[in-house]
C-alpha cells in the first residue's frame, strides 16, 4: 500500500491542475475506484470538475472529501525542481499540491482499496467528494455537489476532509471545526467642506472614530470549549480627497468577523447595527457572508480518527478550529460530523511544497483504520 | 477717476498673468506711479515679479498690498466670454482676476492719483507692495519683499491688502486678521498580520480610533473677541493593503489646525503629543507649519477704513478673521496694523469671475478717503 500511495501521488502531481482545472486527476481516481465497485457520478459545473463516488447503500456513510486543484506555483525558477514533475529528495516528495492535497487524495484511494480488500462486505457505505474548485472562488465546487446530494436527500454521516492540518508531525492536529467569516463594507457619511470652515461641514472621520473605538472594545462572545472568542477587525479604511484643505464627505471601512458557534450571523449583524444606530451619522453597510462556522464535537468520528492516529503514529492529536475557511463548511450542511486531517501544512502554497514520504505511508493507515473503526462495528 | 479705474482694470485683465507670471501688469502700474513721484524697486525672485513702490520718506507709512497673478481659468469653453478679454455685461466687468484682484490694484492706483493730486504735500508716505506669487506657492513673493524691507528696517505702519473680502455688498466686510494654519501627517504603527489571527497582529486602525475621538473632542481654546475657537480636522485617512484578509501595519492621517491668537504653534503641538503619548501605540508625526495667525485690533487703521466705508457706501462694515490664509500674515511681521478690504468674493476662482462696475467706482473712493483720514491729520 505504501509504495502505491507514493506512486499515485506522483501521478496526480504530474497533472498541471491549476485551479479551477482538474486536468485528468479525477479520471485517475475514477479508474481505481471503479475497479473496487464504486458508482461514479461526474458533476461538471462550468470549468469545474466534481466527482461523487459511492460504494454501498447502507448507513452509516463515511465520505472522504478533497480537491484536485492546486494554487499557482509562483516564480517557477525559484523552485529546486519542476513543480509538476514530482521528485523525491531526502525522503520528501516535492511538487505543487504534494501536501495540499494530492498526497491525501492518494491516501484516500489506497486506504479504501486496502479496506475493501480486507472487508469486501463492510457495513455502511464509503464515498468520495472531490472538486477542482477549492483553491479558487469555490462557487462551482463542493457546494454544487452538496446541493445535488441535499436535493435527493443523500446525507453523509461522517466526513473526513484531507486538508493538510498538521503542524509539526503527522497526526498532531485534527480540525473539528472552523470559524465563520462575515465581512462588511461600512461607509460613514458626513458633509464635505473646506477645512477652514468646519462648521459648514461634518467630518465623517471624526464621526466614525468613537464608533470604531466601541466596536473594537466590544466582547462579541466568550467562545466555547472548541472555539476562541469571536474577533472583529478592520482591514482597510479610506477617507479624503487627497487634498489637504478639504473635509471629506465620507469614509469607508472594510471589516471582518471571524466568529465562533457561540454567535450567529444574525446576532453579530444586529449588534453592529445597534452600535452604529446610536451614533450621530448616516451610514451605508453592505454585508458579505463568506463562510458559516461549523463544529464537530467529540463523538464517533473524532474518537475514531483520534484512535487511529494514536495506533498508527503513537501521538495524541489536538483538536483545533483555527485558520481560515475550508470546504468543510459546505459539507457540514448535510453532515453532522466533519473533521479535517491531512499532512503537515508547513510548505503549502509556498515554493518547494513537499510531503514526507513517511507521511504517505502512515496517512493511508490512519484513514484505513478509521474506516474499520466506523464501518465494522 | 471712475472711468479711469475701469479702464485700468481692463488693461490688467488683458494680461494673461497666470500664477506665478506677471505678464506686464506691474509695468502698467509702474508707468502710472512714476508719474506721481513714486520711487520704484523691482524685486525679481526666480519667475516671480515683485514691486515695492514708495512716495515720501516720513512716517506714518501706509502701504497698499496685492498681487497681479490669477488662478487658472478652468475649462475656457464654459466661460461666457474670453477670461482674458475683459467684457462689460449688465454693469459687471467680466474676466479672470476682475475681483481677485486686478480691480483692487486699479483702485489702489486711481485712489492714490486722486489723493496726490489734491494733497501733493501729504503727510507720511504711501507705498505699494505687489507680487505675482500669491495664488501659487507664495514662496518668492510678498515674503521676499518683507524680508528685504525688514533687513533695512523699513517698517510699515498701516497696510491695506486688496483681497476680495466682501460678501453681499462692497464694504460689508473688513478682515482684520486671519487664523494660523498648522498641519500634521500622523502615522500610527501596529503590526501587520492575517485577519484570522488577530492575536498575532496589532491593528493600527483600532489603536488610532480612541486617539482620534479624543483629539476630535478636545477644546483647544475659546477663541477671543476677534477669533472663533481653534479647530482641528482630519482631511485624509488611509490604512490597509486593499486585501480584505490582512490587518495593516499602519494607518496614516493628515490633519490641520486653523488656530486663533489664543493658541500658539508650540501649545498646540504639545497638546497633540500629550494626547498621543498617552496611547498604547508608536507613531510618527511630521508637522507642517503653513501660516502664522495675525490680528489687527480696533485702532487707527480699522477706524479709518470703517469711516471711509460708512461715508462712501453708507453701510457699517463687519470685522472678520475667517477664511484661509493670505499674504497679510507675511506683512504683519513688519506692520502692526494690517487689514484686508476689497470687492465681493462670490465669483473668485470660479467661471465667469466679475466685479461690479459700481464697485470699481466706490472702491477707489474708500481707499482715497482712508488715505486722507490717516495721512492728513
Amino acid at each position: 500500500m505504501q509504495n502505491d500511495t507514493l506512486a499515485l501521488a506522483q501521478a496526480l502531481i504530474a497533472c498541471r491542475s491549476l485551479t479551477p482545472f482538474d486536468e485528468g486527476c479525477q479520471e485517475i481516481l475514477i479508474n481505481r475506484l471503479e475497479k473496487i465497485g464504486f458508482g461514479i457520478e461526474r458533476i461538471r459545473c462550468g470549468e469545474v470538475d466534481n466527482l461523487w463516488a459511492r460504494r454501498g447503500t447502507n448507513a452509516p456513510l463515511l465520505c472522504f472529501a478533497g480537491h484536485t486543484d492546486v494554487v499557482p506555483t509562483g516564480p517557477i525558477n525559484k523552485w529546486d525542481s519542476d513543480p509538476f514533475k514530482p521528485e523525491i529528495r531526502d525522503d520528501r516528495l516535492y511538487g505543487r499540491g504534494a501536501a495540499d492535497m494530492k498526497g491525501s487524495l492518494a491516501a484516500f484511494v489506497t486506504a479504501i482499496e486496502a479496506f475493501v480488500a480486507r472487508h469486501p462486505d463492510h457495513g455502511g457505505s464509503i464515498a468520495l467528494l472531490i472538486t477542482s474548485d477549492e483553491e479558487g472562488v469555490a462557487i462551482d465546487g463542493t457546494v454544487r455537489v452538496v446541493e445535488a446530494l441535499k436535493a435527493r436527500n443523500e446525507l453523509i454521516d461522517y466526513c473526513i476532509v484531507g486538508e493538510p492540518t498538521c503542524v509539526d508531525h503527522l497526526g498532531d492536529t485534527i480540525k473539528n471545526g472552523r470559524r465563520g467569516s462575515l465581512s462588511g463594507i461600512l461607509t460613514v457619511k458626513g458633509i464635505q467642506g473646506h477645512i477652514a470652515y468646519p462648521h459648514l461641514a461634518k467630518n465623517p472621520i471624526h464621526l466614525a472614530a468613537p464608533a470604531i473605538a466601541e466596536l473594537t472594545q466590544t466582547r462579541w462572545d466568550e467562545g466555547n470549549e472548541y472555539f476562541p472568542p469571536t474577533t472583529w477587525q478592520i482591514s482597510n479604511i479610506n477617507g479624503g480627497t487627497g487634498a489637504t484643505n478639504v473635509i471629506p464627505g465620507e469614509v469607508t471601512m472594510l471589516f471582518n468577523f471571524r466568529f465562533s458557534t457561540a454567535s450567529t450571523v444574525e446576532s453579530l449583524k444586529a449588534r453592529v447595527h445597534e452600535i452604529l444606530n446610536r451614533q450621530d451619522f448616516d451610514y451605508d453597510l453592505k454585508w458579505e457572508f463568506s463562510g458559516k462556522p461549523y463544529l464537530t464535537p467529540r463523538g464517533n468520528l473524532v474518537d475514531a480518527i483520534s484512535n487511529a492516529i494514536r495506533t498508527v503514529v503513537g501521538i495524541e492529536p489536538e483538536l483545533s478550529t483555527s485558520g481560515g475557511t475550508s470546504d468543510g463548511r459546505f459539507i457540514a450542511d448535510i453532515c453532522p460530523q466533519v473533521v479535517e486531517m491531512g499532512p503537515r501544512n508547513a510548505t503549502i502554497h509556498k515554493l518547494n511544497e513537499y510531503v514526507e514520504v513517511k507521511d504517505l505511508e502512515q496517512l493511508p493507515e490512519i484513514y484505513r483504520l478509521t474506516l474499520e473503526l466506523l464501518l465494522l462495528r
